[in-house]
């Protein structure tokens, strides 16, 4: 798991012996199995994640319905806004499958900044690209009908075709499980003629 | 202009008069009329955007039709996709009102990284707080109907009622304009009950 992060960090800055050993000497890396809850509804955290291995699924409950939000799969960070605007969270963050996740806080964050500024470069760069990843999901969502969305799904998502449960991935979509299940249908019928 | 972007600033990091006078000497500030563009679809550019005062509103153009996907007013950053990805931008960007706006590219960044490391921290510090905002935007859009969508505008950014025309706004809570005729209708009813 070590050399999957240092891997993915060296995309982005270059790592010295020294920095990668900083990173060796945090105890960061836990495993949860799946179904295991990581944030519940009400709770308040300082806590950062890092999917190294896994899928974790955040949602909300609903009038008693789950209505799913997001898929975090490998090399995905979570800053829950509870974390941001220290309010109670409101939402869930679950494990869809067994989960490596890397785990940070404010605290660990500031003490290596102060350490290894790169590390606040790096942190600089994969927020700037996350930001600019969540607006285009954010604004395909909106001008996308159901059937595009899962089209979408298909092209830049497929592995959550296989991992999720299809009333999670409807919920994500927006959509009724019924619906998915007819526009896969029509995808199909398409494909064949 | 320049005392606003400090004051600004300062309620993230304190700045000192060396840190000051260097934004002073930037020439960041531009105006732009009501209606101008300042990106296109099929355009590549590096060029980041700070609303200082005014409104710029997102949009694509499909078969023909205006979609939009957001709207930036004072003190909201906007980073296209393009200048990230670093392919042609898939929409638009242009001027609601008459607008100031702080303009900035990778290079005057760097250069100003490098001299007050401060600035690193600072644009990390509001990428990390954008990107929640974002993903709160896009997780509310998802559960919710529209008729709360209005009410979570109203709630959260009652100003672009005013500010902006209802077709625009019908477009960007992803609804026809007579939709948010009928909705607004009923809210009325309801309240004068």
């Amino acid at each position: 798991m070590k050399n999957l992060l240092i891997n993915y960090i060296s995309e982005h800055i270059e790592l010295n012996e020294d920095e990668k050993n900083a990173i060796d000497l945090l105890n960061i890396f836990h495993s949860f199995k799946k179904g295991e809850i990581l944030l519940k509804e009400g709770q308040i955290s300082n806590k950062g994640y890092f999917v190294l291995k896994g899928c974790v699924r955040s949602y909300y409950i609903i009038d008693g319905e789950e209505k799913t939000t997001n898929f975090y799969t490998e090399t995905e960070g979570i800053t829950p806004h509870c974390v941001i605007n220290n309010k109670p969270s409101e939402y869930y963050l679950n494990c869809v499958e067994d989960t490596i996740i890397l785990i940070s806080n404010a605290d660990m964050e500031a003490e290596m900044f102060e350490k290894f500024p790169k590390f606040e470069s790096l942190c600089r760069i994969l927020s700037e690209k996350l930001l600019t990843k969540k607006q285009i999901d954010l604004d395909k969502f909106k001008i996308s009908s159901p059937e595009q969305r899962y089209k979408n799904l298909l092209k830049n998502r497929p592995d959550l075709i296989q991992r999720i449960p299809q009333h999670q991935l409807a919920s994500f979509l927006g959509i009724k499980p019924q619906s998915l299940s007819r526009i896969k249908a029509r995808i199909l019928k398409n494909d064949e003629r």
